[in-house]
């Protein structure tokens, strides 16, 4: 297992932790200057039509982009939104490659409203992520598929576990080319009984990993996410799974606290992150 | 697949889905009226000096025990504590024989204060549930095997998938006597992408069907259910597939609704069970 300790090359902040409170070459200051080599921003802190302001703005705070928050979701109520769908996450692909994000986050879109056909709406998913391939292999830039805990499978993501990230992964990629991968946030995927069989299986295929916790008196379960070390997973072993299976990528905080965290100074959060990043995870 | 129109012997009431709001009897009443041929009592229901007296109640509305809420939690934070559940589990199992109930349920708990060692926890449970053998087998009543929903993994139930529930019933009764068996509630496994392929695999373990449904705006994860048809679950492809994997008990509704259903008045409450069970389930 690798030391955190001192290594800024392998501990990385996701910009959601800071609450989107200030401007990404803000944010990326801060983050530098707290020990941190790798920043992971969302797609609304990115001019898309001038992504090489923010890759400059990153390349100027010492840091390299983690990855890119998100897809939008590709689950959309009728053919005419599912295509529009893959054309923006088309701009999206393109815009990682300029900020040299390695992937960007795939979180896939719950039931359309009205929908009950789960399988369906579940393989409509695939149809969308399969549509993204050729821009996915053109720009270099993988498809990190996020499963996203169950409690969100009405509004979020159909996409609920690691073992069903595998099996996606698989019928999208049978040849492992690479250009779909797994991103694995302790925060969805703690829980799961079938977890570190799953990691196994995923194996390289695992392109990220999320760490925060899942606090014991969850208030809100969108926004009310822990600090590492303040609740319930064992993050240091889910680490140990991780890397077991061949990732050696940057381990990436990323924090929703909208009652908690978000409230707090940016820096006294961020050095807490790395604090926690290397007594607990 | 079963026609549950006019069939009270196929369709029943867990009494929790009233609010608990008036005695056993009275709801005994109102759901034999309501053309219902089963109901599911709780402890705290049910005098277990004195379970003839429920038994009786019961048995003069017309009704038949569809089963027994619930074991306490066996995850105790020390030894004392689960062995203090396992007895308290006994007694249950005893009551759950006098009221002619084919099974309790059994809710297993969540992670202990301060613990952040589930499959150590896991383990636990299983040692708790293996020591109940010997009582399930001299009553002749069944530990239905509840997953809940991996929202409740802290602070209810570690058990939280159908294959899970399944590894777990091959561990405790390997050569298939039948004390164990799995509850399958619609609410706390729509979301599974390996729904189906488990309850395939469960088969005939499978004891109870517990229906409502998980409404598309939930408020509150534990006491917001929805009536089945108001929500996202596709009920009549879930019990189709428990049906046919062998199950051919009642179908039972179970509702904790503490801002909308228990507000509202039981007989109107009943009827529009009745109903969507005939409609949408």
């Amino acid at each position: 297992m690798r030391e955190l300790a001192g290594r800024r090359d392998l501990i990385g902040v996701n910009t959601a932790t800071l609450g989107h409170r200030e401007p990404l070459e803000v944010v990326a200051r801060r983050v530098a200057a707290a020990g941190f080599g790798w920043i992971t921003p969302w797609r609304h802190e990115v001019d898309e039509d001038h992504p090489e302001r923010a890759a400059a703005a990153l390349r100027a705070a010492g840091l390299r982009a983690g990855g890119y928050c998100r897809t939008v979701y590709l689950s959309g109520a009728d053919a005419a939104q599912r295509r529009a769908a893959v054309e923006a996450n088309r701009r999206a692909l393109e815009a990682a490659a300029v900020l040299g994000a390695p992937f960007l986050v795939a979180v896939v879109g719950g039931l359309p409203e009205g929908a009950t056909d789960l399988a369906g709406c579940r393989a409509q998913v695939l149809e969308g992520l399969a549509a993204l391939q050729p821009t996915a292999q053109a720009t270099g830039v993988r498809l990190a598929l996020e499963p996203l805990h169950p409690v969100y499978a009405t509004d979020r993501s159909v996409l609920n576990t690691v073992a069903q990230a595998v099996d996606w992964c698989e019928q999208l990629d049978p040849g492992a080319q690479g250009w779909v991968g797994i991103a694995v946030d302790a925060y969805h995927a703690w829980w799961d009984p079938a977890l570190e069989t799953s990691i196994a299986r995923a194996g390289r295929r695992i392109v990220a990993l999320h760490v925060c916790d899942w606090l014991r008196q969850t208030r809100d379960p969108l926004q009310d996410r822990g600090m590492m070390g303040d609740g319930v997973i064992d993050l240091r072993r889910l680490r140990y799974c991780v890397e077991a299976a061949g990732f050696d990528g940057p381990v990436e905080v990323e924090i929703f606290s909208r009652l908690d965290w978000w409230q707090r100074e940016p820096d006294g959060v961020l050095r807490t992150c790395r604090e926690r990043l290397w007594s607990v995870c």
